[in-house]
């Protein structure tokens, strides 16, 4: 019998496998996807999505079946310290403040299994069934057959049924304790030497804690203690057990539920609190690690907390596995696609390890402050009781990290998919931050509402193109009456056959692409198309050249009024840093961060640095000779 | 065998059928629904949701639902007339301009059978589940039970069954053609004599004509037609077959699809269309006609289109249906929970009848309008072509229609459960329209954003009661030390047990109401505080007396920018017209609408007047015999 073949086998069905399986099984692929346990989560774990989350979420479409469970929204953090009474709010602090241009400034509080549940409902819509409860036990890249050059062995946890199977690819969304990971030899490293013993607890309680609802870090002369809201009028609590800093160590101490709950009384005293029930309780140790490599051969990946574990209460475990799957989901399907070369899968590990890096920078630190004891007022010589006092290291590592734990603070660092001064792709009319545009490669994109043309619409500009695996190209065509050369330029040397824009066009022309919004051309771009100008003036026809024009439904007209950019005529463009008049082009990879800036000018520059950019990326010469420099 | 008895029976599940078991059964009543459809309806019908039902829908929180359909939004309206060329656009207009002060400008479109079930799927969840297919063959309110004196016999389609139940209310939601209404020997009284046969058509089109996704209105030389977006990438188009302004007039006159589409062709030259496919097409007559009754015992009620017929091009139908609904719903809540005389139920026909009547009017002139051929501007002497004519009367009476169109224009005039100079209770501190306040009596509440206390959620004010059957009471907390004295006086004559607040406080003390957000206290009210602060600063319980901090989920700080009064420092205050410094008391009915506003003062005249109001209200003398003057 023939042996089974699949483009990917994803083991593990947390929030990494199952984003991967989601955008892998939407874009076509055969995937085999296994998990150990029987059903997804039921209770409990992570529960934090970041509103850079929340942005990709909604990309998917599938924010809205997620906000239908009414999770608990967290705008604002508050502070409690210790003082002579018991605890004392010192002050609050927004979760995503106003320096950040976010839609959703807030983070969302729902239990994992109720968002597993969301993406294992999309998987199956796409033909793609978890086998449950099976598990990994034997892998090899032998190459036997070089298109599907991984054997993989899988079987039941009762070890009655066992399967082989080949593969493209192999993807570790294990968790922690990962057996791709263990059999590949690859170390974890721990950054931090201090471990801990955290128990947590979700129950509805009954308290006169005046901030209950908010998310709390109290800090008190009996420990320390995190307060989380929950969905369904729950609440989280996370509280200390043990620390190595502990003179007595045990890293497998343990605690009942009562004890935690006595330590909780003790904590938020004068305040009182009792449990109505408890649903979900959980101790476990936790230390600070990374693994040394994502991948060995670029067929074995691995991500989630495979490659890093940390804290909980930077609530970034599962933010951080949806952005490692969505970065090495388009990745995979580029390369598949012939879109791009082997190489492109090399920036999976150095761009995702990097942002684990600093996660796991500011976790130590945060964890570190967190255990801390603060003081309380009462041991500080001449502090006033109810007096603020100078903001502690705390609240400060707090602040400065707002942007990273948004989401939005990650940043890419140049390579050959984001570009830099040192890109192989050079041209003038390449526009990076310092000279004027306020975008930087490596970071999602701004944020801007326009009015869509065809529907009269008012729109995020920044979803209008869904996740869809292909790169978007965001046209600001400035004034129409200024950049109309600069467009027709732009449509005449990207109609060239060897060009970006046309050299993955949909071989099959015959197809009926009528009513196809984001493709109707090619899979590998999705284009929109933005003039500073009302909307009722747009005439698409006469303003666009016709293979730009048949992005119709991606036609937006700058003219909606924005606080932020209070004096501006055409908003989006003022946010992005472009000439109001003269426009520019952006484009943004697959999974929202920005590539590249290109000034938008008569003549073939614009199509030349497009092409000098895409050719980079895509590893083809593209454009004629005098356009490739 | 005992007879069933019900609280009511509906007969009809369409939109007034539907809402009406939706909220009665939400609150608790036993429900005998019947159709005589085997199904809901599969295709095609009624389908636009305008701004103000789509707050209505949002506060019935079913409006997530309705949206995960995609329906199509329309924000603008375009209008063509004929030209040499055939026809060109004049102009466009927003179909709830900025001068509405609405969350959500934009008609809602999607076809009625998704709309229906999301209302049946609530309505099953609450136990209550539609009988099909069967119809009503008679009732009598014969009183032999003076409890359920309405006795209602219902069989099956096919006649096989049939039941014979006692019942508080009978209900016919059961359209233009209603058995209820013809046993009643109710007549309809048709305001225009002019008939008119319509052909709609739902598919999904290709074309080259712009405004495709746009709702257009469409003249040409040869004839007018209605284009409206749908979900699923579909259009309909409304086309009139005959008018009985026609020479050869003849109301049974029909078309075919083909005929239909020929006919769409020639109006829409010189652009080119052709249908994939085509979901629903019918033909039917419409006259505008309304029943010179709603009720006429105040046990047998009917509404929606068993009270009104017309056109279906303003988009009007389904949003009559939910407010009839919603407004016979409560009061019924409120007669049956001892809250409300009876008299109370005729105001749903002095208030609904009057607004079917603007609507008819509305109706009449402009289907007569779109019916009206316009001279193309060849037949013009001296118009060039493309030059925008003068704004014809069809487009005025659009532009000056839109706030009647978007549901805000609904105005209930003055009775006893809305406030005006004529109204039985009088103090001086009532704050009509004319002394101040923005707000109208028989209007919606103004929108505003606010901040919530408990967990910092930046929330719509308007929407943070839902639709539970409650008078909403809005406590304009103003600045907390300017107000603390009125706050407590108004605390303590609320508290005295002959007062609205407290006469129908929950009798059953020892319940467990610890985690009861909305009616903590009674059933009768639910309350918001709103301070003129910013959030971290509003301590509840030292700023807010303990019989109004028990609402401490609705409890917010008026802290939020608004672009619509850009000066303000409190902008909820502003919007409403209130002192920021002062604040004031507003009391919305269960249904949305404004019952009065009252001055926030020292001393017991606010709640003097509030008495007075509520004593009207219930039919109860409330308040001590100074406090009710």
């Amino acid at each position: 019998m023939a042996v089974e073949k699949y483009d990917i086998v994803i083991v593990g069905a947390g929030p990494v496998g199952l984003m991967l399986s989601t955008c892998l099984a939407r874009w076509g692929y055969k995937i085999k996807h296994i998990d150990n346990r029987a059903e997804p989560t039921p209770t409990g774990r992570a529960d934090g999505i970041q509103p850079r989350s929340l942005d990709l979420l909604r990309n998917m479409g599938l924010k809205r079946k997620i906000m239908s469970h009414d999770p608990a929204k967290v705008y604002e953090v508050a502070f409690w310290d210790p003082n002579s009474k018991g605890i004392h709010r010192t002050g609050t602090w927004a979760s995503c403040p106003r320096f950040i241009d976010a839609r959703y400034p807030f983070t969302t509080l729902l239990h994992q299994g109720l968002i597993e549940r969301v993406f294992i409902e999309d998987i199956e819509k796409n033909g793609v069934k978890i086998q449950r409860p099976w598990t990994i036990t034997g892998f090899k890249n032998d190459g036997k057959d070089p298109n599907y050059p991984v054997e993989v062995s899988i079987a039941h946890v009762d070890g009655t049924l066992s399967e082989a199977v080949r593969t493209k690819y192999l993807f570790s969304g294990e968790g922690a304790k990962s057996f791709v990971r263990d059999q590949l030899g690859i170390g974890i490293l721990y950054k931090d030497p201090i471990s801990h013993v955290w128990g947590v607890m979700d129950g509805v309680v009954r308290t006169d804690f005046p901030d209950i609802k908010m998310k709390c870090t109290i800090h008190s002369d009996a420990g320390s203690i995190m307060v989380i809201p929950r969905e369904n009028n729950m609440v989280r609590l996370y509280i200390q057990i043990a620390s190595s800093t502990d003179a007595d160590w045990n890293p497998r101490k343990t605690a009942t539920v009562e004890e935690v709950q006595q330590h909780a009384k003790e904590i938020l005293k004068p305040y009182t609190i009792s449990w109505d029930r408890v649903e979900w309780y959980s101790v476990y140790p936790i230390g600070q690690g990374i693994a040394e490599r994502y991948t060995l051969d670029e067929r074995v990946f691995m991500g989630g907390d495979a490659c890093h574990t940390h804290s909980p209460k930077a609530g970034q475990g599962m933010n951080t596995a949806f952005l490692d799957a969505v970065n090495l989901a388009w990745k995979m399907h580029h390369v598949e696609s012939g879109f791009a070369p082997r190489s492109i899968l090399s920036t999976y590990e150095s761009e995702r390890k990097l942002i684990a890096e600093s996660l796991l920078d500011f976790d130590a630190r945060y964890s570190k402050l967190f255990s801390a004891r603060i003081p309380s007022a009462g041991e500080v010589a001449g502090a006033s009781a109810d007096q603020p006092a100078e903001e502690n290291e705390f609240v400060k590592t707090f602040k400065a990290s707002c942007e990273f734990t948004s989401g939005y603070g990650v940043a890419y660092l140049p390579n050959a998919i984001n570009w830099g001064a040192e890109h192989p792709a050079q041209h003038p009319l390449f526009l990076p931050h310092e000279k004027g545009t306020k975008l930087r490669t490596g970071r999602t994109l701004i944020p801007a509402t326009v009015t869509r043309v065809v529907d009269a619409n008012v729109v995020h500009l920044e979803q209008e193109i869904p996740l869809n695996g292909s790169y978007r190209l965001y046209l600001f065509a400035g004034n129409p009456s200024k950049t109309r050369t600069a467009l027709h330029d732009l449509a005449t040397h990207a109609s060239a056959p060897s060009s970006f824009y046309s050299i993955f066009a949909h071989k099959d022309t015959s197809a009926d692409r009528y009513h196809e919004r984001h493709n109707p051309h090619t899979s590998f771009l999705s284009l929109c198309t933005i003039f500073n100008s009302v909307r009722c003036i747009v005439d698409i026809d006469a303003m666009l050249p016709a293979v730009f024009a048949r992005y119709r439904d991606h036609v937006y007209a700058d003219d909606v009024w924005d606080q932020r950019v209070p004096d501006a005529k055409a908003a989006a463009h003022a946010k992005i840093g472009f000439d109001e008049e003269r426009g520019g082009v952006v484009v943004v990879r697959p999974d929202g961060y920005v590539g590249c800036v290109v000034r938008l000018e008569e003549g073939r520059g614009t199509c030349e640095a497009l092409n000098a950019y895409f050719g980079v990326v895509t590893g083809r010469k593209l454009g004629d000779e005098r356009a490739a420099l």
